[in-house]
Order: structure tokens, then C-alpha cells, then sequence
């Protein structure tokens, strides 16, 4: 049977064009500084988003917890939204990487707004309070089900960090999919951020790697913190190889991941067993089942199908569009979601 | 010009026969554990609580701290309530000293409910997220207005804490007033608790200390955090002499804080520049301003009348009553809270 | 020129073969655990060293740092010779990662004898000290030139610590050359260590990548600290099969490199410009210069004709042989160090 | 039986003079920074040193500890002799409280040279080692046996400080001791160190307490890290005041005490079971003993006749003379020294 893998667009496999890229790339000792492949990757990336200097390091998880780690010091604070990727997923890392505290915003579908920021800023010199430090933003939002901010709200926020000398920061696990959706230009993420996590292992279908960038002094301090993190690698071009192939070819391509993810939710919207979806703005479909299935009983129902899905809390399920959801696939999976409902659906 | 201080119960200076007590203490080295004084305080707090064992520290942020250091490791969580003290108080403490990361409750005036603190429990399988350890409670809440957990409520949490295997923390700062308001036996907490910070510098009146309350096992390991933070004193049996004479002689005449307390609550709603005051249960009167006078110009305007005042945030202001605000002191805030009406008050 | 390039086993790339066997590699989502040359890779690795389970890394940095980290706890201290790896080279991140102390052993040439070790043991009651918790070998030691410790004396060591419950890491990263240069058997290794990490990227000629190896319990708790240190990867499998393609092909063949640097020792012997060479027992070659030359300006010299190497602190040099380093190439760099002798060397 | 007690010098109990200072103290709520005698202090020592502001603390580790933790911060390192208290004695505090690494120094007697501390600098560019920011000095040094830094060794090594810009710090124990027998003025040491640790609850006598010094930026961030440790007192004006008295009555007299040192010394060095004695500069007095007592043994023997001694480690033991050995318990020890040899002393 084949599998329509709708778990996460992290699953990925090179198409043959992107293995044949990493199998001529040039290689060297990246810990000498003399892999051509990643030195060509991280400045690509930069030269992309407007910063001065990249790092390329074997996760997203890692470019965000040096990004913070260089950021803030013990005793400082971080503000981000409650629902944000570094504090959720990232296994307490701020904590054990930066012993930093975190103030938690409860922002609309992980987004929030430049009153809520600057609500959460501590008087600087009450020694009961962390130092305020750092903002991190997620864009696109993850678990707000695919959001994104625009760059007038990115804008907005960064007056504020600048007002009161934070800094900013982007995981930008889905930026390209932000920008996708946005028509906003990477080059204007580099007037706002401070630093930005760019991941190549999601949508854009490379193995493994993200490239953290920022200034040329943040990215020193960032390649100590990824020395001591045991991120660095030795040749590790075969990786940046795919990376730079994932710029060049499947950057535009996004927009078809978003049209697929808009017909996921239609079709959800018309059967019997889903209670909402968060309205689709991405390549995230983020639905809630009513008591026709529970999420695990839905999960394994699609599974039976073919098509694996991530349960994502109580009578909550996702689906992922990406690289590797062909037409083919989608069709399976909407017949498939029509079929599942004990209702059959009248399409007038 | 008299000073009536309500910033805090923290400002209490010793009594004379409190002075007596020190000044005759028998003292020694407490590194060695030859300090009779500390050693009587930390067994009687212990009998008292029902706990095996206690350690004598120079602050209630010292013994919450340790605390929760001895309970968890890097990689772990905390659940509190977004109010507690060990949270919004102690400097960013728990990432600092513990590396531990934060689930954060919304309750109601700083209390949880079981459900609550079991919907923030994590999957202890899920390496995404850190492992849950420890729940922290404070009774009285001081940033809920002094309210307090009945024996029950406390009962019930400790039973989801037993089946999830979490320890079960007190941050007691205030622990007396809540024993006095609910009429609760001490002895019953240390059936509940796996810890308890029983504080002796606020309500009941000494200078400074407090003490940490476990299991032997517990304090022994508690002692060893003690040092490495530079809480091992020498012969600190003059402080703890005073703990003691606290115990014996402050508790009883925590009711009458109270019903100062209450006093303070019934005036300000007689007024016409309150909005609001949280329902007093204990010895703090947390209240909001309308428009009339902003927290800076109320607390300046008490000020001029020798009454201290703290602003609690923005039109937020806090009086605490406490051993040193005598009944003439009471009717003298009485008085100038009416006298701070614009709009007369009639009293009919 | 041809360039031969001496300083450090990490330069090697993959050759035709290992290339084949990473493009034809079968490769899944590591974090969902899919990925089967990286499942093969630790199964096949663990089985190697008589152990249950394996992670695979990112670096040796890392593997040697989550495996201090899980075996021990703030407070606690890890006992190894002042020349480690772990303790010299990097970053600090023993403090870092895990806030561990360290009791530093003078040992000879890199290697700590039992008494030594027990004689760093701190007594396990007295609160002025950290609770000693692990001893940590590096074999072969690459400050102490390539020595390596045999069966007998790791054995002895694991003696001392089973007695003081003290575990026991081993710091791989050449721990095939101590393996070639001893005889000893790889499973008798699983017997003493309670963790070892083994470095694929430095002797063995893969591109990138260590394996973490311990109890099935241990490496649970690993995998916790890679996550969060941001060690996990997706499509890491291309990598894991060049390692696998080392274990198979590039093991037997280390004598060769421990042979020409047995060459290479020989030669400088006879020069008029070495001091002191540091006795060859692997494929490390650490020498001290007399005034002839500083290290630097030898170290240029070498370029010039083509050779790289590195200085390793004042008047000291050091090269390393490895997979890329051809008979002809060890030829010409003999022939260069002759050359470079001012006084012209008799071989009567 | 009267007990001599030659272990510590922080047995001392308070002088009448001293508890009457105590007692008559004006205090007040140090948290706000109301505390008058608290206030006194730290200016009246701060001035002596010719620094700019003093924090009061529960103890020497915390001074000490909350000094290196504003000094450094993670990735960096500390130097300081391997005998030094903050490594030694501080419960692996530094990585607990700083995650800062170590470089210690192999000196004399606990003193380190220029050339010492400078060959212990880690070049800053280079990410595998932590970056060199502390260099911390005890004076007198406690395990060396109470050896002395000269004020031009001092400044010797603050030259090389400055010259990498790193930060100098004094843990000053008993640095009154070293002030008295260097007969260097407390003035100029202001000019050398960035903070100096002043205990006051050694051999000056006082109950519980030490100062950090420093310039007013360092203390305000020093005040951040002692509320996050736990180390803010209410009412600690009781404290201080002795602490005060000691400053005014009890510094003269160290001289009384280097006398009895030297007195000890002497009857040592004639006896038949002492193999050796670290020359007495000061109020410490560490000697070897041969075979003919253990440590413990020779420990024990002493108890029986009412001197309490430590054990300093196997054959090792060490007396401290302070302010509660009186002239009378002095000559009972020397007694008692020459009738523990089991050969009769011949004083010709």
C-alpha cells in the first residue's frame, strides 16, 4: 500500500535531483572553516534574509537554543507566546542551555500582538524580576495551526524590542512558508531580527540542517555555543549540498503545498465527524474531531487507508502538506476523508 | 510624625522579650551542627509540622529555592500558579538555580484546582517535553490578595500528585495566617506535603529566617544546596532564638491581623476612589483605584499622613497588617482613608 | 601541489565506495525513529562493543557530553586526567551542559592509574565537597601523543569505580586505534564502561557522526539530552551509512596509519631540530622543536612544501596519520623532514 | 573540663561588648534597603578598602560565590591555585552557581605567580577552550597554611589581570590576618582587585556575616544574584552590628593570635611525632605527623584533654588560634603537645 505520510512535512526524502547535488558536493573539515559546501550555504542564506553571517547546525531545535543562549544570560527573561515551539517542544531547553526564565504570552493562534510584548517587559531594575532580554517570535506558528505574522507586525514588534533594548528573535522552522503565504520579502527579516533560525529539513525537503543568522559578532558567539552543544560537524557539505539545492528549486513550489492544505480543510468542513478547523493560512491543517472518533480512533482509521496523521492532543488531529503529498496523494486522502464520515456528504 | 508601615509584613522589628530571647541564646558553630538554638528551632518547626527533619536559612527565597532544587534536576518541570512567588518574586530562581523549566497555572487567586494541575502534567514519555517533578503551592497566596487552601484542597492536589509520582511543595511565607484563618492543624501538612518553607520573618515577627522542612533524607540533601549557595551560617542561633520566641508567642494574635485586615477592606469600599478590593481572608487588602487617584498619587497621598503603602502594579496598592501596626495606628488609616474621599462619605 | 594533510584524522573525505554506500542509503525520519541506516548503525555498533543500545551524533563532542550529563547531576564531580578531551578541548562544556565540577588527574601521558583515580575520590558525607559521580578514559589520549590503555587497566579501573558506584566513560574518539594497537577485543570493552562514545569521523574516514553507546536505560536518558541540546536529526541515514561502510572497511586497515607514523617518528629522530618526540603507539606523532625552529615558523616551512600540520602549544608540533595520507605522500613528508635539517643527516 | 577549641577560627562566640553592640542595633528591613546598621557596615567597609560599595552576606561561600557569578558567566573560566576554598571547599559552587570551567594552578603553599596565572590564560579566539575572565586569589590562603600575598605580588599579578582584561578577585577570608602580618595597608588593595570578599565572622569574632566589595555597578548586579540565592535578610542590622564592633575592636589584636601560632609551631618542631610543619605566617598551623599517631588518632588524644583539633587529610592536621584562646589555653596545649612525645624533650 502506498503511504501518504500527512504527519509532518519533516519526513521528506531528497528527490533525485537534490541527491545528486549532495553526492558532487565539495567538502572539507567544517570545524577548520574549510567545507565549501556549508561556507556557500550560510552565506546564501544570509545574503537571502539580509544578515551579515549564518551557522549551519544539524537541527532548528539547535539554531533556536543558541540563538537564545547567545541572547540572554542567567537571571534574564524571554518573552514568547505560550504556544511557542521553543518553550513546547524543545525539552525544557531554555531552562538546561540558558538557565533563563520565561515570561509566557497568551497571544491569538500563537501570534502576539505589540501590547501583549511590551505588557510582559519587567522594570529593569527590580531585583525580584529576570532582565527582560529577548523576544522570539514563530512564524509560521506551528501549533496556532500555520499562521503568520506579517511584516508590518514584525515591524511593529521589533519597535518595541528596540524601545527597551531586547532583542528579537525568529524561529523560523516554516519562514518560507510565512513568506509564501505573505508575499512579504526575506531580504526586509533582516531589518526586524536580531536573529533567525532558518530550517531546510521541513517544507523545503532537505535530510537534515537549519543555518542560524545574525550579525557577524552573533554568529561567533553563536559558533562557540554550537562548539560546546557538540553541533559542530566535520564534513558536513553532503548536508549544506541538499540545503542550497532546497533554496534553489522548492522555495516557489510552496504556494502548491498551501492549495493542497486549503482542500484538506474544505473537505474536513463538509464531513460529519469534525467539530472546526483552524481556518488554513499555510501547509497546516489542524482540525477538532466531535465524539464520532476519537483522534486515536481516527488516527489509526486513516492509518488503515494508507495515510498517517499526527494525533495532536485530545480529539485533536494534523495534517502536514509538503515535498512529498503528490496529487495522487491528495485525492487518495480527500476520497478517503469523505468516505470516513457515517453521513454521506451531498455535494449539491 | 508616627510611621505606620502596611508595606509588608516583613518590616516588624523584635519585641523586647524577643530581644531578651536573642541576647540570651545559646549559640555555637551550625556549619559543625553545634548551634543549640538553630538545632531547637529546626526540630520544634519539624514536630510542629509533622515533618522528621528542618534546616534553618537566611530567607524564605533560600528555602524555596532549595527546595525545589532538591526535588528536580535540569530536564524537569514545575507546575505552579502564574501568581506564586517562586515564579513572579525570586529573580528568575528556579532557571537560575535549578535549570528547570515552568508549567504555569491561571487559577483563581493563586489557587489551583487538582484538575488544573493535572491537565499541566506531562507525558513523562515524550522526549519533546521536560518531566514533570514537582507542584508548588503558597498559603496564604500573597499576589492573590492572601487567600488560602483549605486541608482539603490541599488533600485532593497531593492525591494527583501521589499518582502522577510529583513531590508536593509549600512555599509557606505565610503559613500561620492561613493555619489561623481555616483553622487547619500544622500537624495534618506534613501528611501532604513533601516539603514545606515555613517562614518566621513576616507575620510572626522575627528578624530573619526561615526554615526548610522534609523527610531526613530530604534535609540532608537540602543542606548540601544550603551550602553551595552560601547559606551555612555560624552562630545564627541569635536568629534562631528569635524564630523561637516567635512561635511561642506570635501565632495566637495572627486573628487579630486579620480582623485589622478586614477593617482596612470594609473602609476602602466605603469610598469613592476604589474600584475594587479583593475579598480579604487573611492579613494582606489587595485593592484597585478607579480614575480618582492613580497608585503613585494614593500611596504619596497616605505618605504624607506617616502611612506606607505599596503599589502593586498600575492603580494596584497592598497593605499588609502585621504585629507592629497597633490598634491606634488601625484607626488612624481608618480615618485617613475616609478623609481621602473626594465625595464625603455618609455613614447613615 | 599535492597537498598532504597531517594534522588531524577528522580531514579524511569518503572514498568511491563510502560515497556508493551513503547515495543507495535507506533513510526515514530519525526524531520518529524511521530511519534504518541510523537504527543499523547504533544496533550494529552496541553489538560491536557488548553493549545494549546506541545513539547516533551529531559529534564526539556530544556523545562525551550527554553522557556526562546523564551520569551526573549539579553538585556532583567527574574525575579525569587533566589532558581529556572532555576537560581541554571542549569549550568548557562540562560546566556548560552540566554543571558538573571536575577533579583533574596528572597522569602520565594522558592516562590516570586506579590509585591515582581513588585518590580523587571526594568523601561522600562532607558537604564542603561535590559527590564524585564518574571517571571518564579517553583511549587512545590524543594530548598524551596516542598512548592507550590496555584491557587490564581499564579493568582495574572499573574496579575502583564499581567499589565507589562512581560510573565509568570511555571517550572514544580513537578507540579503534587503541584497539588495533592493543589487541584487545572490542567486547570485553561492554564488560567495564558504562558508556562509550565512539568517533566514525576521525580514523575510521566517515564525514560526520559519533555513536553513544550504554544500557537501554542509559541511552533513553541520552536521547532526552540530545533533544534538547538540538542533536536530533531527520534524514540522518546518508550519514549513519558512511559510518557503517567504515566499521566494515576501515578497521583493519589502522595499522597502516599506526605504522607510518611509526616512519614519521623515526625520521624527526634523526633531525637536527626536534628535542623530544613523545614514544609512537598509535597514529599520533606529538614532537618538541629545540630553538632551530619556533613551532610556527616549522609548521610554515611544511606548508610551503605542501604538508600541513598543527602546532600543539609552544615549540610543540603535532601530525596524525589517517586514511588519506598515501604511501607516497608519507614519502615526500619524510623527505622533507630530512631536507629540513640544517645540519645534513649521515645515515652511515 | 574547659575546651580549647584550635579547630576553626569561626568558633568564636561574641565578646559582652560585642553583644551589647548587638544588642543596642538600629535596624530596620534590609530588603528595602532600610537597615542602618546593615547600611554602616557596608559603607564603613568599603571605605577601609578603598572601594566604592559593600553587600552584606549570610557567609564567605555566598560572597565569594556571588563574585565569580558576576565576574563570568557561562563558557568562561576561572583561574585560581588548586588549594583555593572556592574549588576546594565550596561544594563545587562555581559550576553549581556559574557553569563557569576551572584552570587551576599548581603553586606554592597556595600562592600563585604573575607567570602562573598568565600561562593559565586560554587564547580567546579559539572556541574549544571557555574564555578566561576570572582570576581569584585567597589571602591568607587557608590550605596553604596561612601564607601571605605581599601587596607587590598582588599588584604583579593585577598587571597581568589587566593586560588580558580579566577580572581580579580576592577571597578574603582572613584577609586581616594577611593585612596584619604583611603590615600592607587595606587601602591599596582597592587599587588591585575588582571585588574582595571580607569575612568578618572568622578571626574577627563576629557571629555570622561577610562584605563584598566592589564598585557600585558590580554590587548592584552582586545584589541580583544574592536575592536569587536566598541571601536577602530582613532585620539583619543584629548581624552587623558585630560585625561593626569587630572592625573597631578586634583587628589590633590578630597579632595576639599570630603569636600563639608561632608558640604552637615551636613545640611541634620538638616533638617526636610530627614529621613536619607548613611554617607558620599567620594564625594557621597544618602539620604532618610520622608514624607514630594517624591523624585520628592524634585527633583523639587531644579531645581527652579538652583541645579539639581538624584533620586535615591522612597524617594531616591543623589548629587555628583566634580570639577565644586565651593565654591560659594556650600554654594547657603546649603542655599537653610536649606529652604526647612519647621520647621525653630534652630542653637543654
Amino acid at each position: 500500500m502506498q503511504i501518504t505520510d500527512l504527519r509532518s512535512d519533516t519526513v521528506t526524502k531528497p528527490t533525485p535531483g537534490m541527491l545528486q547535488a549532495m553526492f558532487s558536493a565539495e567538502v572539507g573539515d567544517d570545524v577548520y572553516g574549510e567545507d565549501a559546501s556549508v561556507n556557500a550555504l550560510e552565506s546564501k542564506t544570509a545574503a537571502l534574509f539580509g544578515m551579515e553571517a549564518g551557522l549551519f547546525c544539524p537541527s532548528g531545535t539547535m539554531t533556536n537554543q543558541i540563538a537564545i543562549k547567545v541572547h540572554t544570560q542567567p537571571l534574564t527573561e524571554v518573552i514568547c507566546d505560550i504556544t511557542a515551539h521553543i518553550y513546547q517542544y524543545e525539552g525544557g531547553g531554555i531552562a538546561f542551555n540558558s538557565a533563563a526564565s520565561m515570561a509566557l504570552v497568551h497571544g491569538t493562534r500563537g501570534k502576539m500582538t505589540p501590547q501583549q510584548v511590551e505588557a510582559h517587559i519587567r522594570p529593569p531594575d527590580n531585583i525580584h524580576f529576570p532582565e527582560t532580554k529577548l523576544v522570539a517570535l514563530e512564524n509560521t506558528c506551528n501549533k496556532g495551526g500555520g499562521t503568520y505574522y506579517s511584516i508590518e507586525e514584525i515591524a511593529a514588534i521589533s519597535r518595541v524590542c528596540r524601545r527597551h533594548q531586547l532583542a528579537l528573535h525568529l524561529d523560523g522552522a516554516r519562514v518560507f512558508n510565512a513568506l509564501a503565504a505573505s508575499g512579504d520579502s526575506a531580504q526586509d527579516y533582516g531589518r526586524y531580527f536580531d536573529s533567525i533560525s532558518v530550517c531546510l529539513s521541513k517544507g523545503l525537503g532537505a535530510p537534515v540542517g537549519s543555518v542560524l543568522l545574525g550579525s557577524s559578532g552573533f554568529v561567533n558567539r553563536a559558533r562557540r555555543v554550537r562548539k560546546v552543544l557538540g553541533g559542530g560537524m566535520r564534513q558536513a557539505g553532503y548536508l549544506a549540498a541538499a540545503c542550497i539545492y532546497a533554496l534553489d528549486h522548492h522555495v516557489e513550489r510552496l504556494q502548491e503545498d498551501h492549495r493542497k492544505a486549503k482542500e484538506l480543510e474544505a473537505a474536513l468542513l463538509q464531513t460529519d465527524y469534525v467539530e472546526s478547523v483552524l481556518p488554513v493560512e499555510t501547509n497546516i491543517v489542524i482540525f477538532r474531531l466531535n465524539a464520532v472518533y476519537s483522534d486515536k480512533a481516527f488516527v489509526d482509521a486513516l492509518a488503515s487507508k494508507g495515510i498517517r496523521a499526527a494525533s495532536f492532543g485530545p480529539q485533536m488531529v494534523r495534517f502536514v502538506t509538503h515535498l512529498d503529498v503528490t496529487e495522487q496523494m491528495l485525492q487518495h486522502t480527500l476520497q478517503v476523508l469523505q468516505a470516513l464520515s457515517r453521513t454521506p456528504v451531498t455535494t449539491a
